[in-house]
């Protein structure tokens, strides 16, 4: 046993430490579709913030890579460590230390699931409103990438209910950023920084997140469309409604098909209208009153009906559930079609349907396919990528997020860029911002022990 | 004319550089009540973002010290100037180059004030719902400090509202972060970094602000309570209730009395209910439903009586029109009656009784007054103190920073830290943070020309 493993030992315990063939698979990476698995020489499972701060430490005096694990549900390879590395697995790290029902925020431990979270906050009243579509992935893995999910239209994505953090800088140091405290004007936000900056910059290992009201009464609205671009022009003015759904999803005509399918969901509607639907608008209500709630259905409908919808499915419960729980699988639903990758660039709301029609002749022209579905009050796209061969496939990424950018958005909405985008992003970023998020990097991590190889090279 | 003026001349144009005499006071500082006004050296008044460039590459190279100006109505004097520095005022860089009503964005220059920016959007329906009280703040200044205000309980401040920016680094390259997406996951949120950190890091020269529909019909309402710990205890109860208030604020009795006396403004309470209140909530509500508000206005109406108010007035146009309006300028009438500073520590909701009541023993200790009001919903407490002698102030405002903090909070929610507050934040503060935000500093501006002396020494 090496210096760092005695070391290590020394640090987690025996029993909290992984080498050699102890390291399983699991550890090898999270769910992004590029790229091999690779194991770390070291898996350590801390149980204190103490220890975290003591592994960076020797990580530091050693120059030890670190990669930060939660549940290891990414999809950049963000999580995918280094093979000299340490990967520090945040698994019995998952409390949720308090739900504060005056403040109305939940601090928690990074390993903690959204699952666990969604139900301890249930019986409170309130609720953490970020859900990304897998209720396994862990807060902490969230902060690392920005997460976002089907209900940020209304409450925002990760970044906007994070109030603060401890986390441990590379040196081993320990920072307490925000609080319970909604505002603050107080030096730079270093909270907003390290969240989306996926174990480059600190290891949060304690994350204060809001918590909202939860509203009692809910209804999803289906409305299939003959065209792709009224789709997209409906959602602009469903948001000026002010009829504030907390979920506006579109997915195209395949999509829905393999969704659906896979999930065994019949939604009742008639073949002629399913063939003549080119893509869904999803659309979610809620309220804490049901007659206003009902009012707010009747008069979504008649505003997707102006806008061109051939229909108006108003779900009811069970169905609704399940198209909710089909679509946030539609990861699943793609990898299992055989998809080659999985992005999700976000684009003004209004770029869209421009958006999507030059990613569809990008891919005509290399005969691959591009279905998906997406958060389209939030423009961002999440398109499966069929296409085999590796040149084809990178010329074709490649493509699509240039036309991205040039759209005024970015490369991915809330997946992250990782390992699976970096190439791209670093060919395609201002070379000015790349420059001085490595400076940030520095000023963080000055021996670049935290996640080398994501985001820069 | 020295090769610094001459070169700044050629930069902005004879006409837009002033030198000597010509430095009139308006630019030797902001609205601060601390600290003396300072004239800089020269003020430029720039037309376009490479102008800005040239100018902050000439500081660089000449290592000459750069302060931004929007309006001046900053209250932590982060505008006013280094005695031998440059001031930037954005005063021609004022347009508003676009209201994108499709994706419910506004693209402003800095210079732009939030009166014209409410005058420019209204014809749209949509609003930028950023309030912090002077209509004629520029939305740069609001960037530089990330203002918040009354409306921040439901919409969130200047953080939660700007999208993007086209920034200037000390070194003249210009970057472009976020843009009229709502939502990214690509790389570091240098949008996030910029906002709130005082000039010191990079100028923005364009923002793209987030837009959000108007709902039309508004109600204020107004609750006397005998006792202030019941105002507080309210609050979080208000923000359960789902009623989802735009405005939540607390006014004590003195600052009340004060605030209605200058806007001569008669708000109908009977001197007896008047009398016993130790604090009022003004409790805004709006919809865009006529019923839907009046049934709200009744439930909230029963809610405050259940939680103490003596009384419950809502208030007919014109008086809440003027009450909101007293309130907003609260900061003037704290001013006109002498206080010597305004402070705005922020801390968790649920202790704000505990905070007021330590600021006021701790006021009683060095025989001091400590009035004010504050963004209830926020836990953001203003207070004007009243102690003409500079060692006691400080020493007064040194504990209730402290308290502040101890009570999970920060010594600023909404004004900044400037110079006004900078000594006491770099005691309080945690010194590995302080160093961290030293380092980042330096990762965008190596020369240190950037408003030194502001928030770091």
């Amino acid at each position: 046993m090496g210096d760092v493993a005695q070391r290590l030992a020394e640090i987690v315990g025996d029993q909290h430490l992984l080498t050699g063939e102890a390291v399983t698979e699991d550890y090898a990476g999270d769910e992004a579709l590029v790229g091999e698995p690779v194991k770390p020489r070291y898996v350590v499972k801390p149980a204190t913030t103490d220890e975290v701060a003591a592994v960076l430490t020797t990580a530091t005096e050693h120059r030890i890579p670190v990669t930060a694990r939660g549940s290891g549900s990414g999809l950049s390879a963000a999580a995918r460590p280094h093979p000299d590395g340490i990967l520090v697995s945040f698994e019995r790290m998952n409390a949720i230390l308090e739900i504060d029902t005056t403040n109305h925020v939940a601090v928690v431990q990074p390993g903690a699931t959204l699952s666990e979270l969604d139900e301890r906050t249930a019986e409170s009243g309130l609720g953490y409103t970020v859900y990304p579509g897998e209720m396994s992935a862990s807060v902490g893995g969230n902060v690392g990438t920005n997460a976002g999910g089907m209900r940020a239209v209304k409450y925002g994505v990760t970044r906007n209910n994070v109030l603060g953090l401890q986390a441990v800088l590379a040196t081993g140091e320990v920072i307490r950023t925000g609080g319970k405290i909604v505002k603050t004007s107080t030096g730079y936000d270093l909270t907003q920084l390290v969240i989306g900056s996926e174990g480059t910059l600190a290891l949060a290992t304690e994350i204060t997140v809001r918590l909202h009201p939860r509203l009692t009464h809910g209804a999803t609205v289906l409305a299939p469309f003959s065209d792709l671009d009224q789709v997209m022009a409906a959602v602009p003015a469903i948001v000026s409604s002010g009829l504030a759904p907390h979920i506006l999803e579109y997915i195209d005509a395949l999509t829905m098909a393999a969704i659906t399918y896979t999930a065994q969901l019949s939604l009742g509607i008639p073949d002629k209208v399913r063939d003549a639907s080119q893509a869904y608008l999803v659309v979610g209500l809620e309220n804490r009153e049901t007659d206003r709630l009902d009012d707010d259905v009747q008069a979504l409908g008649e505003l997707l009906s102006g806008l061109g919808a051939t229909d108006v499915y108003v779900l009811e419960g069970g169905s609704a559930r399940k198209l909710i729980e089909a679509r946030e699988k539609a990861f699943w639903t793609a990898k299992s079609a055989g998809a080659d990758d999985v992005i999700d660039v976000v684009v003004p709301r209004a770029a869209m349907p421009e958006f999507l029609s030059r990613a569809r002749e990008i891919a005509a022209k290399t005969e691959s396919g591009v279905v998906g579905c997406g958060h389209a009050g939030d423009g961002n796209v999440h398109l499966g990528i069929f296409q085999k061969d590796p040149a084809k496939r990178a010329s074709l990424l490649h493509d699509i997020f240039a036309v991205g950018m040039e759209l005024g958005g970015a490369i991915s909405g809330e997946h992250g860029i990782g390992r699976a985008k970096k190439e791209h992003w670093l060919e395609l970023e201002d070379p000015a911002k790349v420059e001085l998020m490595k400076r940030i990097k520095t000023a963080f991590d000055p021996a670049g022990i935290l996640n080398p190889g994501v985001l820069f090279d």
